[in-house]
């Protein structure tokens, strides 16, 4: 118990002073990261699950205070954080960080648009509040380890809700006491398992934790009270989820070298080209490499595809039905490359997987092999997913890949990320309004960019 | 993972055919279980933490649909089991199930209330759901055994989320794949940690398995979908916070001698005498026995609680400051006692505690004892508190408590409950009307009840 004691006042005590934005590096990314979230939920805007969850909203009424993003309608804070979150995720095309092993701006960014909405906050409040959010998360992370996310829980909702919280309340201008507080109330409700991917629950983890942040908040402005040790205690959320790995890690990972960089800026988001699980970008840049070979899937006797051990737990899917559970699956990605056949939303919707990928997909095995080498580089670290084709013919073609396209040490450009918000825009004039509303977000009122969603 | 496939479907298929109330014992337990969670929420329909709630609710808006208790005002279905799960854990003087470690009623109960409310429920439809949400919990309770408890999360809520969901699909005359689909949607956001006893989170802990019930009901309802396997799968519900131990004990527990007695009424619950935790019950008894000797406190040297290993592990406040914090330690009941106050709510309110309950305090010591072989009739089983007193002459003074009085092996008698109920009420006109719709509800509409709170 004693090495957690303190963690909670001490990690909210240097959210509450930095101002990340001085740092250029932190700033252009933040911008990159909003406009990024923008173009995902912008893609996601006539998702099924959206039209779902609005109709439930409309059941239960509400103040309209704040924009549910590509509706044209607005909700009370609490529903549009849940619809919000839930749009940026519904795709699974929106950012991932390597030290969350999850999606951070989908909780952080309507959580926080959400506290914004109907309140005087400057540009600058928020990418600060932002960087911070996407850093505590990033950090928790670190502290928390990996063993929960083996075991089932989802790190974007489980870590998101706690990181969002501490956002939300620098936003606000929270005292220590308050922001203590509001994390002592989150810690509660955060969870969320692995079991959905692959159904619309899983993009709606954003959309709850980035709820239960905002819950967080505003029943601490009602001066709800809950725990104030709620990272500190030995059934506090780092011990419970992390065990006692985190009780050594966390005394670190929370906050040395404190503001040196930022999470947000290095090791970096990772802003995607292709809407499905990042944990499968390794394998699909291999199989785009072999087909370029333009093997016939009649040919392929067999397809291994190699792991660390470990790697593949996001890929629940080995062989998915729909597309939607293909997003988790590494052999209906590699599938789709090898047919020649594009990663358009399309191929990655509610429909069934075709006969062809079906087929492709019996031949292939997973494999893992702790003792393989990656690239120095591999992200997250140690990561790299080999695929390898055995031919009728006896002839075997193998490529491997550690360090994928969009990830932060192959970054889209500036160019790439902006067109990837024009093709989800729903028109010209829009996007190029949002652009300029983010290019000079740290010199404007927030509400200039709310007012576009 | 095998040995889990097909639980909930088992489960669902099982829940949704049942008729208990067809079982005497199994109706008149759960008419007590009514009774006494109107009181509890009655008695503590003042709190300050409801205040707050109100507050918050009132802010996000939503239509006014489900009566807020002893509020005299309505709100939205979610608001409504939010804030009436909070009400009736919020003294925490509502009952305890043995099987669940934790309280069924206060999950359960607010979560139909809020989906009868402005619907043509029977009194009987009410009364077979909410016997089967206690059913569900306490299997779910002996499926996933001690260990996540113990680890640090609350079962009141971890498990009440996913009971009141089935019992919500049993009232709402769900089909299976619906039914599962809930289920599927619940176990994503159940949760709630141990740390917060002692805080108004933890009996927010009750209104927020509510509002997540209904939000997996209300959200099903609307179509939108998550997994089907939410307790069969290795990365599931039962095996991520019960661990490999769940696989084999929920095999029998979820379904076995099914309908053969309801736990409802066997072994029951547990309704209290006292606003506190129930594991203080035992210590409780023992220290209202020895107070029998009028020793005066100056004579005190020592007194050692003794325990059953782990037997203490929900009354976490060894020297609490605030009567709140003293509902989950035996010191403090145990002070109480032998200082002749009694167990009223203003003892166990946020004031500080008296210096003469901190000065006997210092005397306490916890102890363990796992050789030690208690009543076979202990509740819950195995549990045993011996309060022993040294005085400065020398002498030694001992009592030992296994079945405490309000637990179903001591009873309260229906007089007893109707009491506290009385004692609860805002008046005795509603007091004997709430009681006249109670004892007549499986021959009433559900309806007639519910204008009543």
């Amino acid at each position: 118990m004693g090495s957690l004691i303190g963690s909670t006042e001490k990690l909210v005590a240097e959210v509450l002073k930095a101002t990340p934005t001085a740092d250029v590096a932190a700033l252009r990314e933040a911008k990159r990261g909003i406009l990024d979230y923008l173009a995902s939920a912008y893609a996601g805007r006539d998702d099924a699950g959206a039209v779902k969850l609005l109709g439930a909203i409309e059941a239960e009424g509400g103040r309209p205070i704040a924009a549910l993003i590509g509706q044209n309608k607005r909700a009370n804070r609490r529903q549009a954080a849940l619809v919000n979150g839930f749009l940026g995720h519904a795709l699974d095309y929106d950012d991932v960080h390597s030290d969350v092993r999850g999606h951070p701006s989908s909780v952080i960014l309507p959580t926080l648009f959400a506290l914004a909405s109907g309140r005087e906050i400057s540009g600058k409040q928020f990418l600060d509040a932002y960087i911070l959010g996407v850093e505590v998360m990033a950090r928790l992370g670190r502290a928390i380890g990996t063993a929960s996310y083996l075991k089932g829980w989802h790190n974007t909702s489980l870590l998101g809700a706690v990181a969002a919280t501490f956002a939300g309340a620098r936003l606000l201008g929270f005292t220590a006491e308050q922001t203590q507080n509001a994390v002592g109330i989150a810690v509660s409700q955060a969870g969320g398992l692995r079991v959905q991917f692959g159904t619309e629950m899983k993009p709606l983890h954003a959309g709850l934790a980035a709820q239960q942040a905002v819950q967080a908040i505003e029943w601490t402005q009602q001066a709800f009270r809950g725990t104030d040790a709620a990272l500190d205690s030995k059934i506090g959320f780092l011990h419970v989820y992390g065990g006692k790995a985190a009780d050594e890690a966390a005394r670190t990972a929370l906050t040395e070298d404190w503001g040196k960089t930022w999470r947000i800026a290095a090791p970096g988001l990772w802003f995607k080209r292709n809407p499905f699980c990042s944990a499968a970008a390794h394998g699909a840049d291999a199989a785009l490499e072999l087909a370029q070979l333009h093997v016939d899937a009649a040919a392929i006797e067999k397809i291994d595809i190699v792991f660390p051990p470990g790697g593949d737990a996001a890929l629940i899917h080995t062989r998915p039905q729909t597309g939607e559970q293909g997003r988790f699956s590494i052999e209906y990605v590699v599938a789709l490359a090898l047919l020649g056949q594009p990663y358009t939303l399309a191929n990655f919707s509610s429909a069934p997987v075709s006969s062809e990928a079906g087929m492709l997909m019996e031949k292939m095995s997973r494999c893992y092999d702790a003792d393989h080498k990656p690239d120095p580089q591999a992200i997250p670290i140690g990561r790299f997913t080999i695929v390898r084709i055995m031919l009728t013919d006896g002839s075997v073609h193998s490529r491997e890949v550690s360090v994928p396209t969009g990830s932060p040490q192959a970054p889209l450009t500036d160019a790439e990320l902006e067109n990837k918000w024009r093709d989800s825009a729903p028109d010209q004039d829009k996007a190029e309004r949002l652009l300029q509303a983010i290019r000079g977000l740290e010199n404007a009122w927030l509400s200039g960019l709310e007012e576009l969603l």
